[in-house]
């Protein structure tokens, strides 16, 4: 049952996840460069800019920041070897059956409909970019839920620009008519649901 | 409410469920051979012959005939022009927001585990086989639903015989032991879940 | 493949789907009755006309909307004997191992995270307000899909609030400091995602 | 990338989740009640023991195996104070918004069908049995995961015997007239899919 007394500060959450996420060697560029790669053909007028607004606005929510924080625990845990058997061999061989990493990642890339979750399959095996480093990255790293966790947040992107073309299509206008920060978190940043 | 009185014997439903695929242009062998271009590279002495059995259990199961059939009857209705505005619209332009079609494959698709939704996606992009054919067909037909939901019993199919696979390394085994027919339903055909 | 040529606006699939619950008896305050009911032990100074607000919100989401078109279509399909054997009979019994039904809605119900998805469970067998009345209305209309979206709308109407109410917290202010229109779209409807 | 030296085998993964899950004082026959309660209205000739065979087949999926590996694991890690920051205040004031309890949880219970996730859904609202006791539990102990993996089995457990009720009437017997162990794993245990 839920203990008030403890709760944690939203802000707080979010700061965590980005400081995660630098310290296993990702940075919101990298991300954004997946999801220019993968929209650019299909938006006019759109830059990497647009791409690092958009993957802001993800980590904004809720369902992603907590996704992030579970996943690079275990990761770590792993590589510190502080897990218990046989948990600890399952995350530590990245074990190809294993699918929790993956459910976790769904979680929060259900949230941007349909479309994202087949672009995360997408990602989760054709590992460009920065989860291809992650995937192959010899010695003692674990990331095993990172490389799916980046994808998530990828296809999240992605999806979310996918949308708002459709909406700047009906007004007639294309990227290049609007500000990247257009697609970030808003001034007074809510978690977004 | 559900009412008991009119209800369809799972044998009727089995068989509409094939016909329907059958009736537009899908055979078992079709599904199998992109499950087995997925998965030859890592199972020795896999067939074709255990991809299709493998298809056909994929289709005992009760959640991926229902799909089929919602799928199957939405194309041909908007093939014949009989839905109402502005969804007859939305599905014969094959709409790329739409996202109703990957949510019904993706039903089926979640049963088989998280790797056979990371395969769907992957399939939903890549287009092989007779998925590509079905999208890119000329004219008159309607796939928008028939695509998904191949490959989503492809992903299903292919996912199985992942499974099955470690199975077999666990008994010193590989598929070059067994016969197709295990991988197929039981002889006596329960719906499986 | 996707034809651009017959694309239809997004402003037209918001009104048709706003006739859509209207023409099947929904209104919008009839789903607001089931969030208000389900939120106003946890939100202090929450108003009916809140949870208005947030279900209008919730109606302006692409995947929301394309779920209840299809949803409503295949129960007046129904209705009216046009869907071939045995999914006709499937529909119209409101079979409960059918599933579809329930995929579609959570299609929808995922973009909202997972704690709308275990309320959507708990509303689909709780079956409160006007979705009881759907499920047990006598004679000619099939209702089939119609009670699980509503499900859906006020499963995720109630999960926005209950985000809302946490940010609401840590500023240190209640519902009762919020004017009810800021829950819903805003002034320009862009889509959501 | 797959490292297959430190493959673990399945059967050491079954030993564990059954270990994992009396270590935390739930047994199958604590889980095999919440499904006689739910399931007994509807099957005549229902035994508790029938039910018991059916958790236990769940149990047999790796799916299932690794949620509860992963979830227990993460409960022990905040008891014993060993997660970071802000995760194990999250973790252990079992945050309502936190999501990833459910999320894991809702991974296995895909696996057997929407009917499974709403009953999930259900159970997850409710509580009956174990599941209030283990939220209720005071003191020491963190079930924040705990809680929702009973209600995932439970909800699958149940979900098979639904459509195993099914095939039983199409045959025109009752769970009267067949074994319990016929709802359990094979006498070869293979992993389930």
């Amino acid at each position: 049952m839920h203990d008030k007394s403890i709760r944690v500060h939203s802000d707080e959450v979010a700061k965590a996840t980005k400081a995660a996420l630098l310290r296993r060697g990702v940075t919101k560029e990298d991300i954004a460069e997946i999801v220019y790669e993968m929209q650019n053909p299909y938006n006019d007028g759109l830059t990497l800019e647009h791409c690092v607004h958009s993957v802001e606005r993800v980590l904004r929510k809720r369902e992603v920041q907590h996704a992030v924080l579970v996943g690079i625990e275990l990761d770590e845990l792993a590589e510190k070897k502080l897990l218990s058997a046989p948990l600890q061999q399952i995350i530590e061989s990245d074990e190809g059956l294993f699918g929790v990493d993956e459910t976790i990642a769904l979680g929060s890339v259900f949230t941007y409909g349909s479309i994202a979750v087949t672009t995360f399959g997408h990602l989760d095996k054709q590992k460009i970019g920065i989860i291809k480093k992650l995937d192959t990255e010899p010695g003692l790293h674990v990331n095993t839920f990172l490389d799916d966790l980046v994808a998530s947040i990828a296809a999240s992107a992605a999806s979310r620009i996918a949308h708002r073309m459709r909406d700047l299509e009906e007004e007639g206008v294309t990227f290049a008519d609007i500000e990247p920060e257009e697609l970030g978190p808003k001034q007074k940043p809510h978690n977004e649901i």
